[in-house]
């Protein structure tokens, strides 16, 4: 167990609402000699919630969630259900916020606290994906950009692979049935239905002035996917400011052809550890 | 009360000159059920003087102020008054730096420190509008060139829907009215003037080659449009980068017609723990 | 006193050779009414040197100073000689490191430590320019695309109204002798000579492909400048992406015609309380 | 010895596996008069890997190292052999992370961990390149815009004249030999062997859509060269924005040819500094 490690541990003691009782267990977790290990944490679903508030903390740390996104999983008991923290920022997410919602997008519990107006994003998106088990939100400034322009994100870096040639995109004002009424947000189950279709079987649907819808099998794969689409816009946007006439990655270089899969696990120790110790 | 509640509290009272004397008050309002709670301050006078001081140093802390800009709450009590800082740094202003000043831009106590020579952007704006109980000054890079190059600010992220179409932008040279006097900065009544006509009924009014000002119904709705202006002065230029033909949000978009009203207590929580323990 | 001035000097006082030593000294200058205080130091060139140490850390601490810039003052006893750092990182620069010069370029002890190679452009400029009391030499990455690309550097920011209304740019070809030992820097008296005359009377030039020098009556006064040289740098960059068609600060909008003058020291505070408690 | 010497010195002993224990030999390294003092360690393969983890902590800590890239040395006892961390994120790399490897790409050891599916691009360029003592693989967002839009870069700033006038692609698809199993990785023997080609005798080759490898006599002569490759690139793309017409480093301005040598030691302090304390 490097010092590294060691640091790590009392650093996540500190953090966690476990504190110090869960230190054997933890200890036993950073001994593992390899650094994917699964959470300590045996009920599946309180995993997945675990994640959750990582995730939060992670992508709010890296710039892509601001105050207002959100990262949600699916039940693994209850694939009917899924969990959301409420209506606040993800930076200040911990367990208690957390709350399993149906996929009416009502909250199962008759007095939990204010939703997201936009939690039908994740309920329309369960419901059409019985593969996805995490869908995440985002108002990343990387990715605006190409829907407001109306250019194409397209996978320019080895590692965002996963993105289809060209990543679909969400305008709200097709889906909005009344013009008396219509507006920016995904806050009732018709527009989530038409932003869920536009998303298709895709990892990844682009909301015009908006942000982006992103899922995965799992809150980690979901995370990273989130991470290297900020990337992938990042790069597109900086090698088109050169030249018009860019080298995307083409149908055999996408992901889905890969000898070598992509490692999620990597990147999420990466960005855990760069959290800083006090949040 | 969670953990990281539990760690901004001692964080707080190590910061705030009541320091550990304050810490049953704190203790009261962080164990709240709901983070939007109102300051633990019962004066109203002294509960807006404590969001300045707080926006200053959040403002501060995102880049958006530098060594210049200025945060003003006009007097709950009087009206005919307001609060804002002496002439220093935002990052810097405590308690003790804030100074009373008459809308006739003098200080209320005769032995007042040094004031900012472009008060007159505050005193101006609050003659001019009623509804106005805080206005912040700044020197926003990311604002800036669209002044310099002449390019209208618009709308295109669904959190800047509280911004007109166009926002005006000040251009000063219009307004001196002594080609041997004229400068960039609003040192008198008559700029001052000049400027609040030009923001009209608006929310932001730009300043060509300065920065912008920004008015709220509250020092928190103040600065959250501040901070949004920014991030949608990002978004629009980086779109103009991917092509000349952007789509803004349209009449129906803003704000004003949102069915789900925007939360500024939320980014308010979002950005205030963001600032670093020891400032 | 505020509880920030507190940490602040604690801050200091552990930072400071002087340690705890210096406390009553410090603690008085804390306790001043105005952060605009001078230096607790009498020995007016002592003084000098620690606006060297603090600038070089400031100037590192923004981005602006890499491994290898320089920050220099003229000896206010003997203003044929100025202090330097030995060749070193500026950020690690601390008392012991400053080295006293002549204007010949020769250090004044003869077991003086090894000084930077382009110390030059220091002496040739102290000897064209008696009215300048430090020298700044940067790498700033927001100015060097302007000598790169060919642009001139234009006053848009009011902050940056001490530049004239062209940026003088040195072309180190113009000045090299000779085809065979021409290089990047500037590193003997004829090159230094040639740099000075591109300056002139200017408070900035630009070097091709290699960053600027900054000259100022004080080294607050160029630190200051040189920081809002690169914040002028940024807004013009990205004014000119938005429209090839920009509006620079014109004649009468330059500081020489200001009736409020530029407060160096205002901004100084700001970007010293920025240091990282420990560096 | 300096304070900062001194914190420095504090700061090392807690963070290294040595610990208090290599505090005596520490402290006489860190009083030798001159910063570019040698490692401490005697072995020459430990003061190799020592540099590795530091290279790697410094290069994630500027930004130029993601989840993914990788630093190597080359054994000095044993040239058949090199050193590198198991597949890991870069940041957190230790001393028991580093696995030694044959020039055919297999771990001496017949137990050692995972290793990264692009180690090829170490075996072969250590194979093809006597001269090469360390290789660095990078991800970097500033140099994969170049080859994504099949823009050269060049080097612009005069610290950036090891680069070539014009720095060799490697376009991958040529490389690829079958169209079933191509893909974007450096994921064997073959496609390492056509990488080291592409570089030939240059310090760095740039990869479409990935990243760089960069070589270098040092682990610390390639960590310089790959943080000013970066730079250079930052600078280039910025130039380029401003203008499609600039001015390159000529062929005499090339480092190859100054008088005075560029001091990779000077960087490596800085950016040494610049670690958090914490990892």
């Amino acid at each position: 167990m490097s010092v590294y490690a060691l640091q790590k541990l009392f650093r996540d003691v500190n953090r966690k609402p476990a504190g110090w009782a869960g230190l054997l267990v933890a200890a036993t977790v950073y001994a593992a000699p390899c650094l994917g290990q699964s959470s300590t944490v045996s009920d599946p679903d309180e995993a997945r919630i675990e994640d959750i508030i990582t995730a939060s903390r992670i992508l709010a740390n890296e710039g892509i969630l601001d105050s207002f996104g959100h990262v949600s999983a699916r039940s693994a008991k209850r694939p009917d259900r899924f969990f959301m923290p409420r209506a606040m920022p993800p930076a200040l997410v911990s367990r208690a916020d957390i709350v399993e919602v149906g996929l009416d997008c009502k909250p199962v519990a008759p007095d939990a606290p204010r939703l997201n107006g936009e939690r039908y994003i994740h309920c329309e998106i369960y419901k059409a994906r019985s593969d996805v088990h995490s869908v995440i939100h985002t108002h990343d400034l990387a990715v605006i950009p190409f829907g407001v322009a109306g250019i194409s994100l397209k996978p320019v870096v080895a590692q965002a692979g996963f993105l289809p040639l060209e990543t679909p995109l969400f305008e709200i004002r097709e889906a909005n049935r009344s013009e008396k009424t219509r507006g920016m947000l995904v806050i009732n189950a018709h527009l989530g239905e038409a932003l869920a279709r536009k998303l298709g079987a895709n990892p990844v649907v682009l909301m015009r002035g908006h942000g982006n819808a992103v899922v995965g099998s799992s809150v980690r794969q979901a995370t990273v996917r989130t991470i290297y689409t900020h990337i992938n816009a990042q790069a597109q946007n900086a090698a088109l400011a050169l030249s018009p006439k860019i080298t995307p990655l083409d149908e055999a270089e996408l992901e889905t052809n890969a000898t070598e899969n992509f490692d999620a696990d990597r990147p999420w120790q990466n960005y855990k550890q760069r959290l800083p110790a006090g949040r």
